[in-house]
């Protein structure tokens, strides 16, 4: 019973149970028992990060410092590169220049320039004064690609081969350089120039005779994207072609890089929150977490979109002072406009939503607005009727109100249902077409805009309808 | 200059000029040429898939079925995989049994399982039939894995190995068995009892002594998922990691399976487009895309939840109503309504996106209400004090209201900042903590309840500081 109960304690739990443990080691101060209870538990690298950052929550910065300086020297690295960037800048900060250069050579290039970009540029001289030459340029290089491009999350170790080359030698090379799994699966065959002329798959190689010659075998009719191409389109070639990894050329078509499928992952995570943000109204850039990032920080990405959606809601606050006459012999119709406004809002963020998406997953272009309109305008008429339906009724017998106010909101409802759909379902087109960020015009930006046109049609309906 | 412009040309752009001539073929009748023109500019499946599904949309299904079944048999089976289901299914209905036996046998299992669960019953009994009775077995197991479960999305094709093999003898069996590069990459050792007992992966078998057994070099603690874990904690398990596959074992820890990282991108790109659309009041759960989906499925997606949202709307008329004298005597209290209920439903949906999102990836947890609590708190009543301040400038000099107005809108505007932040922030970690999608309690949600809260808070203090 006790057995089975262990075997089947999750992964979850066992970080958590360990965890407990190392913390009331810490307070007893037996660090070097903490230290031996997470070797002994925890196997890889992204599990003992994962407690070095819950020590570093609850036992504070200092003490986690401690435990992280007595890991072994070959999962320092590893575990380093799995903490969140600002837990590993204030490793950095904690421990001795022979330790940090110690961690930046184990790293993976990759990893290790995320990190170099995170640091402030006295650290960066420090580590690149004691860089050898050669590496000293490479690392210049990669840091000055501009964020957000290709070249920025790619990485130079690869395995790079001659057409001449036998199967044979191809695999006693991979041997003797032998690299991370993420890069070791395809292979690059360059010509003499470092330009790029074909791929070839350690599959192949595996299963290939030994004497055939690399170049007879390779693939040269290879899928590849440009240094300075956005990330987002790198992730779009992935999705499409499912690769492990990506070449990356310069204009020369020379080889720079790779970008392997784990790398995408992450920038797919990424884009996500921030079309998830923009569509929200946030304003943002930087990739810190939601606690980690200040009170004045949150104020600077929600504040500036909050003001401009309010001068959108002052105008609609004028539209309503010109009807001022009007609702105050007929004040009943005030409590029929949150209904009125919050369904044209929600009306509108829904064909937003199903456009944005569309368009970001590929299916749906600016050029099929058309198809758009009519398939929102036959929706929009289902739905429209059946809430402006509802809401008579509603009015009627519930509310026992007049027939002409039931008719006044129940025809406001159909257009503003229908028109709040057609808004949501273009705007984002035009965004697009136009070259801006179809997420920014979302809720709550459809809101501000439907909110408008609710109160225009409902208050104009209202004067036609109730002759005032 | 003119070659260099060809050299220039993109993907898109080869598949846009290459589809505009296989069209112009296909109208002319000349299908053999349109084939020719796909094969000769086109080298890969996703590209063809693509360009297949563009004729569809442009030439009608009949026509493209034609051009679909001249393409080379080697193949027709990776760009029948590439193409979206519901071309699949009509490409089934249109050609013979024995095209689609043998398609079937040379899809990739999992590929060939996703087909088979959009298919109508007959026709699956109709494959099923033709199947040897061993993979029929499997293919019955596969189809009766509940929909968005590890077993769903994983494939039975996998290298299998002995701990007492060597590393030659184990490169000479995958040479010998030889499969996709998807699946090569990791090597699964089990024990006689099919149970899962480590793994290797090929870059290790590569790079060790030939004489070297499996048994010694292999990793047995290993990272696994079992078949009925959610896609969505398998996901969670590749984003932590950064495999390229994992495997999936059943309760006697017998290796079922394993999961492709290409395959997690597509349940990411799965879960990211259900979070938006329920964050928008959107139901679903079908995974047809925007034009794809009648009229009436879009209606049936989106009215329930209009339909609920208008209750809190009707509430929020009803709070309006009690309010109706004050409101009569004071009109242009109205015209800043939509200015407060906007800016709180902005408020709540920025900061229920913050959480949400932090939840999704991992960052928060309904134990941080706290903290959440407290950030919320600060930054609201920052924003709070701007947005208010510039109201009661702008009604004082603008508007040219009387102070108490300005003081009233002012007042309300930073309490009801203060109530959406926190509405906002706290509502989806409650649906968390009872086990609620917290992407529910977004933005229609908040909005709705904002309201209400923006109404009673406007209204009651107008009626405290009117004296009215």
């Amino acid at each position: 019973m006790e057995n089975e109960k262990i075997l089947e304690e999750t992964f979850d739990e066992t970080l958590d149970r360990v965890l407990a443990d190392i913390i009331a080691l810490i307070e007893e101060k037996k660090y070097r028992t903490a230290r031996d209870t997470i070797i002994n538990e925890l196997h890889n690298g992204a599990d003992i990060a994962e407690v070095m950052e819950s020590i570093i929550d609850k036992a504070g910065i200092e003490r986690a410092i401690i435990i992280f300086r007595m890991l072994p020297k070959d999962i320092l690295a590893e575990v380093f590169a799995y903490l969140p960037i600002d837990d590993q800048v204030n490793i950095i900060n904690g421990i001795t220049d022979k330790e940090i250069q110690f961690i930046m050579d184990e790293m993976d290039f990759d990893d290790m320039i995320d990190v170099m970009e995170e640091l402030p540029a006295n650290l960066v001289d420090k580590i690149l004064e004691k860089t050898p030459k050669e590496e000293r340029r490479l690392i210049n290089t990669f840091l000055n690609y501009p964020d957000d491009c290709a070249g920025s999350i790619m990485t130079p170790d690869y395995i790079s081969l001659r057409a001449d080359m036998t199967v044979g030698e191809s695999l006693l090379y991979i041997k003797k350089v032998g690299m991370d799994s993420e890069t070791v699966y395809t292979c690059y065959v360059k010509d003499k120039g470092r330009k790029l002329i074909g791929i070839i798959s350690l599959r192949t190689l595996v299963i290939s005779d030994d004497n055939a010659a690399v170049g007879d075998i390779m693939h040269d009719d290879y899928v590849f994207v440009n240094v300075y191409d956005d990330q987002e389109e790198v992730s779009e070639v992935f999705k499409k072609y499912d690769f492990l990894a990506l070449p990356v050329v310069d204009k020369e078509h020379r080889l720079v890089g790779i970008i392997t499928v784990d790398d995408i992952i992450d920038v797919i995570e990424e884009e996500t929150t921030e079309d998830f943000e923009r569509m929200a109204g946030i304003l943002d850039g930087s990739d810190k977490e939601y606690l980690d990032m200040s009170v004045f920080h949150h104020v600077k990405t929600r504040l500036p979109w909050l003001m401009l959606l309010m001068v959108e809601l002052m105008i609609t606050g004028v539209i309503i002072t010109q009807f001022e006459e009007m609702l105050s012999k007929v004040i009943v119709l005030v409590s029929y406009l949150p209904l009125l406004m919050g369904t044209g809002g929600n009306c509108g963020n829904q064909a937003a939503t199903l456009i944005i998406r569309g368009m970001t997953v590929g299916e749906l272009e600016p050029s099929d607005a058309f198809k758009v309109l009519w398939k929102e305008f036959r929706v929009s008429f289902i739905v429209g009727l059946v809430l402006s339906i509802i809401n008579i009724v509603k009015i009627l017998f519930i509310d026992r109100q007049s027939l002409i106010i039931a008719l006044t909101v129940g025809a406001s409802m159909l257009i503003i249902v229908a028109l709040a759909k057609i808004i949501g379902g273009l705007l984002p087109m035009g965004a697009k077409k136009i070259g801006v960020d179809p997420a920014l015009m979302a809720n709550p930006m459809i809101s501000s805009l439907t909110d408008m046109v609710s109160v225009l049609t409902y208050f104009f309906l209202a004067t036609l309808l109730l002759g005032i």
